[in-house]
């Protein structure tokens, strides 16, 4: 396993023993975790803190010149909102544990130059569907449905 | 002067006078304002609070229903980021200041069927042409420059 890859997804467990919903990033630079974190719609009431968000959020006030050297990792397939951050920083490569259970922006992220890989990572899908099996309608939420 | 609009530009002066960058927004439900916000790069030290960003944090949990029913007001025409928490959560209809000094998604969200209405108001122009001189620095990190 990446071991990046492992870092977000103990994100993401981490989001989902605090009673959250379980998807989890980071940002990793010339091979370091800069920014890391999970979805915290629940922990903090918040719209806007995806887990990608949350690891843009953590990883602070970066220059350019980082962003666009770094790779984003998350368990999930990034939905309009945090494909829109990878966009506006210049990520120029994300690697997404999983699609099968929501599949976000990753066609535009590729129209716009993103080397986009998806592992179909077993955990990462397992996570989803038991998550999405038992709160359907706070997964709803956090998709705008 | 649109009140909503107006509340908006009330916001990013607001901004400005903490020593922000000054782009406003609000969020609007039924006529009545449900979140508003102001960009917070330098007060919160925040890659992520856009000023719609941070009206959409401010809006709290909200069902689907009330985003697909709502206005989102913006001083300047919204980046990728924000753009994306638009098309995420569905806002019809979007209202901005301006796009002259910026040029955000404005294509997507049109392409994805979200109205969208340029006022090209001289008060946001002025705002952001004062600031960018002032601060071009500031400004290129926002945009991811």
């Amino acid at each position: 396993m990446d071991p990046f890859m492992q870092a977000a997804i103990e994100e993401a467990e981490l989001g989902l023993a605090e009673g959250g919903i379980p998807i989890g990033s980071v940002i990793v630079h010339q091979g370091q975790i800069i920014g890391r974190g999970h979805n915290r719609r629940v922990q903090q009431g918040s719209a806007i803190r995806h887990g990608e968000m949350d690891a843009f959020e953590n990883a602070g006030r970066q220059p350019a010149r980082v962003y666009r050297d770094a790779v984003l990792y998350t368990t999930l397939s990034p939905c309009s909102m945090c494909s829109g951050a990878i966009l506006l920083y210049g990520i120029p490569r994300v690697v997404i544990g999983e699609n099968q259970t929501f599949l976000g922006e990753e066609d535009l992220l590729r129209s716009r130059g993103v080397q986009v890989e998806v592992l179909q990572d077993a955990r990462c899908v397992q996570l989803m569907r038991d998550f999405i099996a038992s709160k359907p309608e706070l997964w709803n939420e956090d998709i705008g449905e």
